[in-house]
């Protein structure tokens, strides 16, 4: 296949973070490799206003409709990209690649298993790949601990943690003025609803899908207080949200266990005050990771009793020079801009893949691998955190995958 | 009844622990309020070192004994203190309230719920208090925060997290010629071993056995592997443990819910090279705080989305003079010696009681309630990680139970 000079993609969804991705990722690639054909949100002011911004930005206007399947079905078109609310992700994916198209869709957890199975089997019968835009798979601090991993520095991985911790009562209480979808998730669902930060890193630290998978979680849930507590407080015992029940607790934690014996903790932790973290944690044999002080322990170098071990906060920074990952040192030679590191990366590797013709590196078993976590979540927490299985979404071939997505 | 000026105690077990707590605390005491009468070990070479000791420091020899009924049936004993093997902690326990005498015993976890009902029931039968030395509990920055959570600093409580992450694969593989308990429970048993660091201070916290109690946990381990491959590097593949395999997984992730409807999360991480922490996490509606970066977050003092939070670390300890527990304001007034200022706690609290002859301020009830938690772990990892029921020790008297340990 001879490899495209240009694609041409349609978007679609311009809540916050499509207009944000819009402005700062995909304009500025339009002078490079994208050409952006169609612009559709279910809103008509949200699908008008990212149609006048590209035309005011590049001088061509987009086609511009309310129906997403005027975008999966449009002819000419290389790539959907879905940056709408999490419950459209699936459909409109589906429905892109049963139309030839290469799909990239924004993170979000999935509703069932139905759906995620639906979206292998899409991807399957029709060859069209289908990549979740995980980008904390290319921030820095994970890029370089899944370099360090795979040098060995940590030895064998045992355990690995990760989180959604990150104060999102605000934005969920003004779900209604805003239209945002999480309020009504917020409202109706209780489990991890958020699991692909920090599952994605993590999952490539221990090879899921290639060579190991996870196979079975359990999921425990707080009450819910913390969205009660700050409306009560910011908008008052009048507000129309102040006598509703949430039915997502305030925190949920999910623990996972994997094909070659490790265990996986998630946590999601949106609706009470605190500062924003991932909590990437990755202890192996050898050594540990831990992004809350920013900290790497190396057996030998380190000393476990060592009382001052304050004084190692935040040394993982000495490792950059180091260890920080191939695809982190080049693209620091060649960024000038301003945009978030990962966001660029993730979408770059998207377009390089739909230029290329060839697979995405997070692929469909991936996304579905990582998506499916919400859904048994709820179902672990509606049944008294009993555990559940997570199905081998590759049908046995995991066991003979290679390629970790990054290892290229 | 009349305050005892000075109380008489039999100890039992004299391994590292009991040895340094011989000499850093309760020697010291003896010029205070207590006399001890008698020493006992399974091993006679570790009775004689304590008799001679206690001789030597100040000039009585105590009666000396391989058989801990000579010490728990003695004339005239107020209290036995047991320092021994984990899986001696119960059964010495229930001889010592037998014979009406106050037992407090070092930490540990139990081996079935079977032993923690004995225990409660042995308590009532035989009115005699019986204390866990969870020291823990007394630990500076523990009482801190439990005071700042019962003055409402941090709203209500959530969720709290907590673990033993302590490197030791040394004393575990060096078990053999130590003759230490570790050994052996880490070759047969799989569980959460070691739950009551941090589990004591979160019960105090969660007003456990006094409002709230624990409901249920699920569990789940990592495989073994650490210790393993300490063996190999440090003693070589001909050492005699090279080729046995040990039951204990590297990480054990255990997630307990509470009546009123908070998560607990504790982990036991003993077998990886890691800096010691006890992942002490206190998170509400209004704040948290996090032992791995020392850190205080209070909503509206400091913002969520600060990009500077690092350089909020360690800075709980600008909280101190604030918030420090009475207890602790106490103390620092009065210590003069190096000795550990939580040891030296857990051990006064219980002198005074004995003396006074009230309740102990950790009771039978949270004894058992904090040790069930290792057979529970077990019960839940040998069946796939299904949830298990945590029994209420108290009968449902925790609802009208007050007086949490610290409140006094």
């Amino acid at each position: 296949m001879i490899m495209k000079e240009k694609i041409t993609v349609g978007l679609v969804g311009f809540g916050k973070r499509g207009k944000s991705l819009l402005k700062n990722i995909l304009i500025p690639m339009t002078s490079m490799d994208i050409e952006i054909k169609g612009v559709c949100d279910l809103y008509e002011d949200r699908a008008r206003f990212a149609a006048d911004y590209v035309r005011d930005a590049i001088g061509i206007e987009p086609f511009c409709t309310t129906d997403y399947r005027d975008i999966t079905s449009m002819d000419g078109l290389d790539a959907v990209i879905i940056m709408s609310a999490w419950e459209s992700h699936i459909p409109v994916a589906l429905d892109a690649m049963k139309s030839g198209k290469y799909v990239g869709f924004e993170v979000g957890g999935g509703y069932s298993l139905d759906d995620c199975w639906k979206l292998v089997h899409v991807s399957e019968d029709t060859g069209m790949p289908c990549m979740l835009f995980e980008n904390c798979c290319y921030g820095r601090r994970e890029m370089m601990v899944l370099n360090m991993v795979k040098l060995g520095i940590f030895g064998d991985i045992m355990h690995c943690s990760g989180g959604y911790h990150h104060d999102l009562r605000r934005e969920i209480s003004t779900g209604e003025e805003n239209r945002h979808y999480r309020l009504r998730n917020y409202l109706n669902r209780n489990c991890e609803n958020y699991p692909t930060h920090e599952l994605g890193p993590i999952a490539q630290v221990l090879d899921i899908n290639k060579g190991n998978r996870m196979i079975s979680l359990t999921s425990s849930s707080s009450r819910s207080q913390g969205l009660h507590d700050y409306i009560i407080a910011n908008k008052g015992a009048d507000s129309p949200l102040a006598g509703v029940t949430f039915a997502q607790g305030d925190v949920v934690t999910t623990t996972i266990k994997c094909a070659k014996g490790q265990t996986i903790v998630l946590t999601l932790d949106t609706t009470l005050p605190r500062a924003y973290s991932r909590g990437f944690t990755v202890h192996g044999t050898k050594g540990m990771y831990a992004e809350d002080t920013d900290s790497i322990f190396i057996d030998g170098v380190h000393n476990s009793f060592d009382v001052k071990w304050k004084e190692q906060w935040g040394n993982a920074s000495q490792y950059e020079e180091e260890y920080d990952h191939p695809v982190w040192k080049e693209y620091k030679k060649q960024v000038v801009g301003g945009h978030e590191g990962m966001d660029w990366l993730v979408f770059r590797a998207f377009v390089e893949s739909v230029k290329a013709g060839t697979q995405t590196p997070i692929d469909v078993y991936d996304t579905a691998a990582l998506m499916c976590i919400s859904a048994l979540s709820e179902e672990s927490i509606a049944c008294g955190s009993i555990p559940v299985p997570i199905p081998d979404f590759t049908n046995g071939r995991w066991m003979e995958r290679h390629d970790s997505i990054q290892s290229k």
